[in-house]
């Protein structure tokens, strides 16, 4: 299962904002197997998420869009899903019934000054045709899961907290990656990259199917250096295996050349 | 000037790392008037990163890489860039040069175990055909500028501070925006954005060329919301004026309905 997710936000392009929902739909999805295969930024323009809602869909099984769920007129995310997918925007009474139960909760705790949801609330709950409301306990906006020819478009809150809480309750409704995608990291003591440069060529071309980089942070012996192993793979345990196979015949490598390079 | 950015690395599609990069690249350029414009992030290979860096082309004036400028065999930003502008990749001896000066450094100062540019460091001086090295006195690779009909591609590095460091190399050498980009931000006393959806549908209707978005960060009166007008001008002063004068309108508007709201 691929993953591709679309954060949506003028604040994130001006960098009023630091796009953590991104951040966190990688690490959440790719912890249980999901491959993300790209995200993108784009700002609060119709024709631009819907661009890149459908470029998304042609990459992968699984589109996350973030932001753009709320009541004000910048707030077109919906919009543009129902465009990228060629449906109408219709009033959904189940998403209705979820914005005008979670206004009245905030009126009767006090926090907001209207019940219902009635005026510019019930833009709220406009989602493209076919399109399932997903429960918002933690803010108003209800996330959408729309499927689209075996493949889905989910539309998260951009408020993290909201973003989060609802990601969970959507992960059940995805199917289960069969092909799981798998990293790992290790730390090497060589403080410089370009020497073990050859030793990653090398294990990666016994072992193909794996990745390795390297992430120095500096230079210096007392500098260790973060080593990344991804791959895909039919079930964990195999994954696991081909990852621990590439970080154990990477170290030999090293060790071996340095050996070498002593003698010499 | 219109700025898109790319973020090379498959550690920041597994969520292993968080891309910084983008948010300050953001940030800054924003800051001094670039309207960014898009961001996309793309894994360690050549052939997505290529195709991103001719998409960002067609839709701004500069296109700024991060990642992927190290010696190991998962470094292939140059290559891919390369291959978008169908330039061949060539041995640079000005970067060959620069990266030489930074090893023998790095050797004098104990941090790293072989002096020279030899083995696999070469790789950080094949640049596309025609690209200016920038030398990176914090890491090794030298950032590079290639310029592209009117446009042009700057390739970063990934590692923060030498991203960052280079980037105030770079913007001397960018077109200063003759249409300047400005954003400003203040704070609403209203805890729900809903009510006041309509009063920004009335600023913006009003003021076009204005955009203006709140961020909710919960609800309840203690909760202030953030309010982010933004816009473009020629010049900074007009930027600032029409900015300061949709703020003023928003909040004049908020207070009148609250008034009639209270009379009703």
């Amino acid at each position: 299962m691929e993953v591709y997710i679309v954060a949506v936000g003028d604040e994130l392009l001006s960098g009023r904002v630091l796009d953590y929902n991104t951040y966190w739909l990688a690490k959440r999805l790719s912890g249980i197997g999901f491959t993300v295969v790209g995200a993108c930024m784009v700002p609060d323009e119709k024709g631009e998420i819907a661009d890149a809602v459908r470029r998304a869909l042609s990459k992968a099984d699984v589109v996350i869009t973030t932001g753009g769920l709320g009541p004000t007129p910048g707030d077109v995310t919906l919009e543009a899903v129902a465009e990228a997918l060629n449906r109408r925007l219709v009033l959904s009474k189940e998403a209705l019934g979820m914005v005008e139960s979670r206004y009245n909760e905030l009126y009767d705790l006090g926090h907001v000054k209207k019940p219902g949801a009635g005026g510019e609330r019930a833009k709220m709950a406009l989602l493209p045709e076919g399109g399932k409301p997903v429960f918002n306990e933690v803010g108003v906006a209800p996330g959408v899961v729309v499927e689209e020819e075996g493949k889905v478009v989910v539309a998260l809150p951009g408020v993290p907290s909201e973003m989060m809480y609802l990601l969970e309750k959507v992960i059940p409704l995805l199917e289960k990656p069969e092909i799981v995608y798998r990293s790992a990291e290790d730390f090497i003591d060589e403080g410089d990259e370009s020497l073990i440069a050859h030793a990653l060529r090398e294990v990666m071309d016994e072992l193909p199917g794996v990745s390795i980089k390297t992430y120095p942070s500096g230079f210096g012996g007392k500098v260790r250096m973060k080593v990344i192993a991804s791959t895909k793979a039919k079930s964990w345990e195999e994954a696991e295996e081909k990852l621990g196979r590439a970080l154990s015949l990477l170290k030999e490598k090293i060790l071996k050349r340095k050996v070498e390079g002593s003698r010499s």
